[in-house]
Formats: structure tokens, sequence, C-alpha cells
């Protein structure tokens, strides 16, 4: 049963729209599991407000940090005094931990959360080529996390020319030996795993962001929206048999790491973890 | 069962302690049962941290407020683009709605908390006598408060004779006809209530602050401390066979007027007053 008292430390989830954010449910259920006296809550920041309210955040002691959601995964960047590696990469954040000191730190999750949800649900990475199409920061963190597991070859599509430029020369970068082309939104006969990261099909009458015509019959389509679950994309991919990969899968499996690194672990690591997972697994 | 949303309205108390805060429960106890999707939260907040939280709360839409507590009480009035009455007086608020705005508007229920508390135990206050130590903004509520509900005389104590004779002369001035002395930390036969309103108890080794030894057997003893829930003056004066009325009643009462203040009603208010007051009945 859920509680809160006076002694219990805070985590706050910033976005502009929140009442979709599904984090409140997934975080609590993983404290309430674990016995750890901690609590997610929704706030509505619209962009114009999210450096007071960081500025402003700093000041609360009990705070254990924020998760940061669209629109503010880039911006909130400017706040962090330190990012993870992931973070560097993508220019943004997901997740910023409150530090003693009233300091930020910022990490990504977002790509590891996604990449990590593809083995569970039997769907390898390593070897294997992609196409992503949206360049913006669930993009670029799908991207990177892709190529941290060992992806052969990754197809990139945007609309905007630039964001898909800067993020074909990111990847090419870092020299990982992954296959890197700027491409069409369009699949074809050799993607094993197809990815939108686009906002397109968050709203009703959204066309699809991606032709799904000539996909291969062992391609996984996966969907980065989290709301609705079963987005036109999915449903169409469903329609040709295909396999397909809702973005929930993607939060789920960040949550755990995000709460690690807010330290919100209960003393025995082990038994969270594997609360967390069951719970995962049983959704 | 309590539950958390993207969609849930927030309100946060802030202190400084704040583990001992016993409004989570008492909140969060009346949101459930009346089925409102709000919840309340503590933030730890140090003084000097006071002003850039409020600050960046302004940003938070769905933050229908705050409580306010030991120790920003006065100090947060000077974020407040509207005062109540009661907040005027006082020159402090124990509550800041959030406006559509962005703005505060200010108001303290402490005084009229204490004072409905009385009754609702049985101890009436209309032409009563009542000696109240410490004029802190506590004592200040609860002095305005008792003389809106229609006290005869008033004797008021404090270690800092500024603070006593600000308030004497404050409700001298109102006019209202009450007999107003500035006096001793000591019950006398004439006292019918007799109220701690200074911190002195929260800590085990604290003095007693008022002297009961002269109390008469009618006298009501009342501690406006939360916790200890019972301190070393209730203990005394239960030792002597008297009346007490200890600091949770303040709270339990202002918690109706607060939701309603913060806008967090259901559409019957009749149904929550009744859940509300049946609920702090059976506490």
């Amino acid at each position: 049963m859920m509680h809160i008292d006076g002694e219990t430390r805070i985590v706050a989830i910033l976005g502009d729209p929140i009442a979709q954010a599904k984090s409140p449910q997934l975080f609590n259920a993983c404290f309430q599991r674990d016995g750890v006296n901690a609590t997610l809550v929704p706030f509505h920041v619209p962009a114009a407000h999210l450096g007071p309210v960081l500025e402003g955040l700093r000041g609360i002691v009990n705070l254990a940090g924020v998760v940061v959601t669209v629109p503010h995964k880039l911006q909130a960047t400017v706040h962090a005094a330190r990012l993870s590696e992931a973070a560097q990469q993508t220019g943004g954040v997901n997740c910023l931990r409150r530090e003693a000191d009233g300091s930020w730190t910022g990490a990504m999750f977002d790509g590891e959360g996604f990449v990590k949800g593809l083995p569970g649900r039997g769907h390898g990475v390593r070897g294997k080529s992609a196409l992503i199409v949206g360049t913006g920061g669930a993009g670029v963190a799908v991207a990177h996390a892709l190529i941290d597991a060992g992806i052969a070859s990754l197809d990139l599509f945007d609309s905007n020319a630039t964001s898909l430029r800067r993020l074909a020369q990111a990847l090419q970068k870092r020299g990982s030996g992954v296959v890197v082309r700027e491409s069409v939104p369009r699949a074809q006969a050799c993607h094993d795993l197809v990815v939108n990261a686009t906002p397109c099909g968050m709203r009703p009458g959204d066309p699809l962001p991606i032709d799904l015509a000539d996909a291969g019959p062992h391609a996984v389509i996966a969907d980065l929206i989290m709301k609705p679950a079963q987005t036109r994309l999915l449903e169409e991919a469903e329609a040709r048999g295909l396999t397909t990969h809702p973005g929930r899968h993607l939060l789920e499996n960040s949550v755990e790491a995000m709460v690690a690194f807010l330290r919100l672990l209960p003393p025995s690591r082990e038994r969270a973890t594997t609360a967390c997972q069951a719970w995962i697994e049983s959704a």
C-alpha cells in the first residue's frame, strides 16, 4: 500500500504535456514493492518555465532528482553540472540527480532502456541491420545505444536534413565500424529492426511515419511512442504479420536504471533488481 | 488505495525540518476518501532556499499550491501577490494557492484551525479567559482567531519583549473590546484556556514553557506542538488532573479549510466535508 509521510523522498517527472505519463505508476510500483520510502509525482512544466523550475528544485533537500521528458530533454542539459556519457553523446538528459550540494548530474537512459528491452522480447541486436526514422533526442539516444549493443548497420532518416546530417556525422565519428547511411522513411528487406523515433503517431490523424510495404517477414517494427500504446504504425505492422515492439518497453527497461542512478535502490540492491524485474515481466 | 498518475494534482508542504510533518497523511487520507486525484508531498526546504523554490514552483501548472510550515510562515508572505485577512493580521501564511497566472495567493488557517478544534472537543471560547505563551506566528494566529471567536480576555507572554509588545498593540488596535494584557508564563486561576505557542517542548530536554502550579481545575491546557504528540507541558497538565488539547487538533481542523482554499474539494462539497470530518473524528 502506497504511503507518503514527512520522510518520503521525492522524484518528479517534468514534461508538457504530462497527463499521459506512465512514470508515476512504474516508479511507484517499484518503490512500493521494494519498501523504499520514495514517490514519483508529475510536474506539468511548460518550456518557458523549465529554467526557474529546475533552479528552484535545487533547494529541496529531500528531492532525489527529476525524470525529464518531452519537450525538455535537450534544454535540461544546460542546467546539469555533470553529464553521463550517454547524455553527452545524445546532447539530452532524461534524468537529473540532485547532489547534496544542490547541483544536477544529468543522465540519459532512453537508448539503453530501448535496447535492453529488445533481447528481453527475443530480438537480438548484435550484427543486425536497423532503420531509425527520426533523429531528434529519442532517435539519437537509440542510435548510440544500438551501436553500443553491437548493431552492424544503421539507416537513418529525418525530414529535417540538418538533424539527419548531424546524427549521421556524430555516429560516423565514433569510429565503431558500424555502417551508417542517410536513407528514406521506408523499411527495406535488409532491415531486422525498424524504429519510429518521431512523434508522428501520437495524434489520431497522424500519417504513417514509415512505409512498411517492403519490410521483410523477419522485421521487428518498434515505436518509441507510449501513448497511444498501439500506434497506427504498429497496427499496420500487425496487419502485415510483422512482429511489433511498443514504446512502453523503453520506459519499463529504463526505470530500474533510473532508480539506481537516483540512489533509491533499497540497501539490498539484488532484492530490488529482482522485484522490479519480476514486476516488469508481469506487467 | 492511493494512486498517482500523470493527471494527479500536486500539493507540497514546505518546511525545515519536514520529517515530522503529519500533513501528508492527513491530506492524502482526505483526497483518497473523496476520490480527488491529488496528493500532498513533503519538501524539505532550508530557509535560504525558500525564495528560489517558491519562484520555481510557480512554473508547475498542476501544482495546486503549497502548505507552509516552520520556519517559512512569515517569509513566504513576501512571495504572495494577495493575502487573506488572517494572513494580513498575522503577517504569516500557512498556505499559498497557485493561481492560473502563476502568482501566489496566501492564507493563514492556523488560528482558525486551532479555535475550530476547541468546541469540537467540548471547550467553549466565547466569554472565556486565555493565556497565550509565545507571540511568534502561531501565537499571533491563535490570538486573532480567539478574538474572532469571542474570547473575553487574553493574557500574553513572550521572552522577546518586542514581539510581545507588537502583538499586544496589534490586538488592542482591533478595538474588539477584548481585554489584552502583557503577562507572565504562569497559568492563573482565572484562565479557562492556556496555550503554548512556543517551540519549547519539541526537543526532549526542553524546560516547561508555562508554570501550571496555579492553574484552576477547569483549565484546558493546549499545546500547538505536534511532535511529540504528548509534550512535557501536556504530561504535567495531566499529572495535575487538567484537561489537555494536543497540537494535532489544530492541523486536523485546518486541513479541510486548506483543501477548499486550494480548490481541491470534489464537485460535491458537502460530500467531501462529511467524509473529511468523519475521518478526522475517527482518527
